[in-house]
């Protein structure tokens, strides 16, 4: 740190990240483990603007692409930087010194990192002790309430009547419903925007559409709230999202059936790698998400980890009270998860 | 606004994008008027990481690449989603509501727009009447001192001694230096990095690097500074990079040639502009820029901006005391300038 640095930060810790990629069976950071579809990428070969010249700022297309498919309207449709950049502009646009935020103790450790540089108030609400979300805890806040829904590392699952009492009782105040995993097996809530002008969606093309390097997230909100969010971007980034990434989403979206079929490829390994895991001991939580959170009953979650690492598989250790038996292991194509059970079939047999 | 808001923002106001590109001469965003080097795009072809997963977070070669044109180490160099991004990360980071910003009054516009949504003090330092920077004018501030160098939209260049002098006389603040338009004709500062560690120098590959699209900025300074704007990074936005940029940035590195060549040609261009508009009566600064501030003795700049637009000919015109009777004219191609030039002839016709 140097002395002219003015700020009191706890940055946040991504999953590793190793240099070498190949000597990793990488199941750590919730990356999909199919390439984005051929169509998409010839799409982008095809329309992607002129490198010298600036992004469009509007890429009306695309945000009219998104909204389509929720039935809503290209107003309703905010484009950023991965949706980390757009939960950060939520927490900058809907929260002050005298309007904080609150979200699950155990969830998506960015919130609280947003919280703390936006210099806001923000409460942890501990899950129950099964690590589900209790909607009641979410009532009459008079603040941001963040839900990651399938929430994380847990994969576990909101249903629409919970959302919508959670809106219902927060007529005051945003309710963010960050959908990062919602195509892995839930229903998305992007409907209700018509009806709840505090609602806003964060997704991202990160997870289901396989599209983690080239950075692309989408909020959906009422046009007063989407244009709140645009005064923030215009305040911080205006040329947020590069043209690359702009023709790769927009082919992405016009291919939607690649992506169904792979988010269907990963819930039937999901279900399997569930299985095996079962099969071995592993208490596993019912996940709609690509990845799960699984403990072993005689190993903890710090041992299986690094076991597991020294057998080149990289899974996710938080350590955290509650939590830390859990690891969290994505779920990647049939034969990284047959690796994994490979390595995790060894580390029982050392164990004994 | 919604009824959510906190904020109270003045956003930037970008040049104006139009969506169909093919009805105008752009010359109103200081674009490069080159695509990148056929080099750069078959490396970023060949070594894109799979879009699947994230891009690389630490992208230590391209870091290096960049660290070795000027003599420093990769800990010396930030990666940004443009220079943009690095600009808010500078003003998060070395300012408080106890540690202001002073920057000239006539300058990049988004320089009061970061100070406004960091909640920190600012002032804005009237340019000499001649329209250049007095350096002294920020001796001994004891806040963060911005200066574009070139300035923009003047176009006109500080030397390495004014600041220098700057530099020597603002020890306990850090001194940002945007070297934006730095390649077409100034000399970078970042050596030095190496005698002050209150110098951060941001620079960006959109305009000499004919990179726009792709959203690519950078930072010199001292580890310890860029250390600081790293923990911002890890608090905002850690994947702020996709890869395909990235990929394509040490490809654009690696092809130097093309990029000198061209911004010759740019060079050149603007001297042949320069020369064409003072013999019909125009007054230009003296520029080191890609871009030209000129006006007309007998054409207020809101009317010639105006005419040129009407003719196809998009340049910028900033309503603003002092400057409004200026244009700023990007410099394309030379095919791109004769069109302004016939406009130009037009527009004087008219107003006889």
């Amino acid at each position: 740190m140097s002395r002219y640095f003015t700020r009191d930060l706890r940055p946040y810790v991504p999953g590793e990240q190793p240099e070498d990629l190949s000597r990793f069976v990488k199941l750590n950071t919730n990356e999909n483990p199919y390439p984005p579809s051929e169509k998409a990428l010839a799409y982008a070969r095809e329309h992607c603007r002129a490198l010298n010249l600036y992004s469009d700022l509007s890429a009306r297309e695309l945000r009219a692409a998104l909204a389509a498919e929720v039935g809503l309207e290209p107003e309703n449709v905010l484009l950023s930087n991965g949706s980390d950049e757009l939960l950060y502009f939520a927490f900058l646009a809907f929260c002050s010194a005298q309007r904080g935020a609150v979200f699950p103790d155990i969830s998506y450790g960015f919130y609280p990192v947003f919280a703390r540089l936006c210099g806001i108030p923000y409460r942890e609400v501990p899950l129950r002790s099964d690590l589900s979300i209790a909607p009641e805890d979410y009532f009459d806040r008079h603040e941001l309430v963040v839900l990651a829904n399938p929430n994380a590392p847990t994969g576990l699952l909101l249903g629409p009547e919970d959302i919508r009492s959670i809106l219902e009782r927060n007529r005051d105040s945003v309710v963010l419903i960050d959908e990062a995993y919602i195509d892995f097996g839930g229903l998305s809530c992007a409907g209700l925007v018509r009806e709840y002008d505090n609602l806003l969606v964060a997704r991202t093309f990160s997870k289901s559409r396989s599209m983690a390097g080239a950075r692309l997230g989408y909020a959906y909100g009422s046009a007063a709230l989407i244009g709140d969010l645009e005064t923030v971007r215009y305040s911080v980034n205006p040329y947020n999202v590069n043209s690359y990434t702009l023709a790769l989403g927009l082919g992405a979206v016009l291919d939607g059936d690649y992506t169904r079929a792979r988010c269907r490829d990963i819930q039937e390994t999901r279900g399997y790698t569930i299985q095996m895991l079962e099969r071995r001991g592993f208490a596993v939580l019912p996940s709609a998400a690509n990845f799960i959170f699984a403990r072993h009953p005689d190993i903890p979650g710090a041992a299986l980890y690094a076991a597991l690492k020294a057998r080149g598989v990289l899974v996710r250790h938080f350590d955290k009270p509650r939590i830390t038996d859990y690891n969290r292991i994505t779920i990647g194509t049939r034969a990284q998860m047959d690796a994994l059970l490979a390595a995790v079939d060894e580390i029982v047999r050392t164990e004994r």
